[in-house]
């Protein structure tokens, strides 16, 4: 069982072209040099529109088989922002610990932290997170969140993988 | 475009006039001292109610056009606390980091702070924040969460407005 | 009034016989140190399905009028576990402090912490904490959380009851 990874980024001005999506290739190279052993990317440019976030979500969980599901943008405030939403729709079961650990990171630099509304959750077998838009930001969160990754994906049932230690090093508790 | 506040004190003992109001004066004394420039206050007062605590969250957001709504009251565990709960109805998406915050810097005063419901949201162009009843309380949770609240309405696209910063600096990240 | 506390062992194995329930007995041992004067335990022991979960809690809190209410196991991300969505379901009033802390104080042994979904609310007049499955992990989170249940309890018009501080000590703050 490959390891698939779909990567959304949510952006109304990357998706018309106004612009280069950064969000989605700073995920992507941080991943490449985060994860070891084979993996795909499965990568999505979605306007900030639920409906067309949400669909994106399901086919990467439920056709392409992705075991994790990063998105980038569309978690702030702003009246075009509905990243949070369209997650939190899609998924059966939420993780409320993957935003109250990348706020509070985010927190340690920048006292707007408090606005990203970003959240995580499970549809079926994949996790879903959602990261900030900022490549800086980004790196930050998973930096976070990662270590604990594998070991949700495996509790889950998905592919076992690992993460290369001297970058970002996986935890599995001992079981008992 | 003036900036207009809306305080909402909830307490069934305060709006039968039993006893006087002190968390809706103590908010109005602390914005006095930290907004800078023009701004109106639009205090209103409810007993723990919900549909009495929306209408007037309904009201200050739509019709009063407030930016910016703080509720004080309601937020703990006791049978009649329901100001959360009135929050989460009339908003369409939700700021988990407001409550997060709020928590962690009561926690360091009390232990009783987890038992702080503290919630805060969006609706339409408006974001609403409950603060705790007693005064103190108040000064602690406006301090640790007014530094984001300027740059947080701007990105809804609401008036422009900064904070005395010898008394509680704003911050606003660089854009790229 | 006689505080009475319903323990809820939430496993498929445990409640086949597969292996002996842990997690009921630890926290009653815990409970036993830390509560002060005469209290019930209330024990059930039920598998990973919602329905039965949720009709174990509604009873304890309805019939067995169970001041508090705490369930031991289904919090992760694995498929089966569903002891959260159980919870907020019967609850009408969530309590997203506990569930923060708990995950908060984890972090500071195991990253995987944030995988933990545990969280606590209201029904009625019962608070209902979810604590996680392994013996160890329980008593960290009891000590974090337990400080604050004695004064929930007794805002919700239940038994007032104590700790022992030399073990956990119970906190209420002055009232005004």
């Amino acid at each position: 069982m490959t390891l698939s990874i779909g990567i959304v980024t949510v952006s109304d001005r990357a998706s018309q072209g106004v612009y280069q999506d950064e969000g989605g290739p700073a995920i992507q190279a941080w991943l490449t040099r985060a994860v070891i052993g084979p993996w795909r990317a499965v990568p999505r440019l979605v306007p900030d529109e639920r409906p067309m976030i949400e669909a994106a979500l399901i086919e990467l969980a439920d056709t392409e088989g992705c075991s994790l599901i990063v998105t980038t943008g569309g978690t702030g405030p702003s009246l075009r922002d509905v990243t949070p939403e369209a997650t939190e729709t899609v998924c059966q079961r939420m993780m409320p610990g993957f935003g109250e650990l990348m706020r509070a990171e985010s927190l340690k630099v920048v006292p707007t932290a408090i606005l990203s509304r970003q959240t995580a959750g499970l549809r079926g077998s994949s996790l879903i997170v959602n990261l900030p838009g900022r490549p800086a930001a980004i790196a930050d969160c998973l930096k976070a969140v990662m270590p604990a990754i594998p070991y949700c994906i495996e509790l889950m049932d998905g592919p076992v993988f690992d993460t290369d230690p001297t970058f970002c090093a996986a935890f599995r508790p001992k079981r008992k």
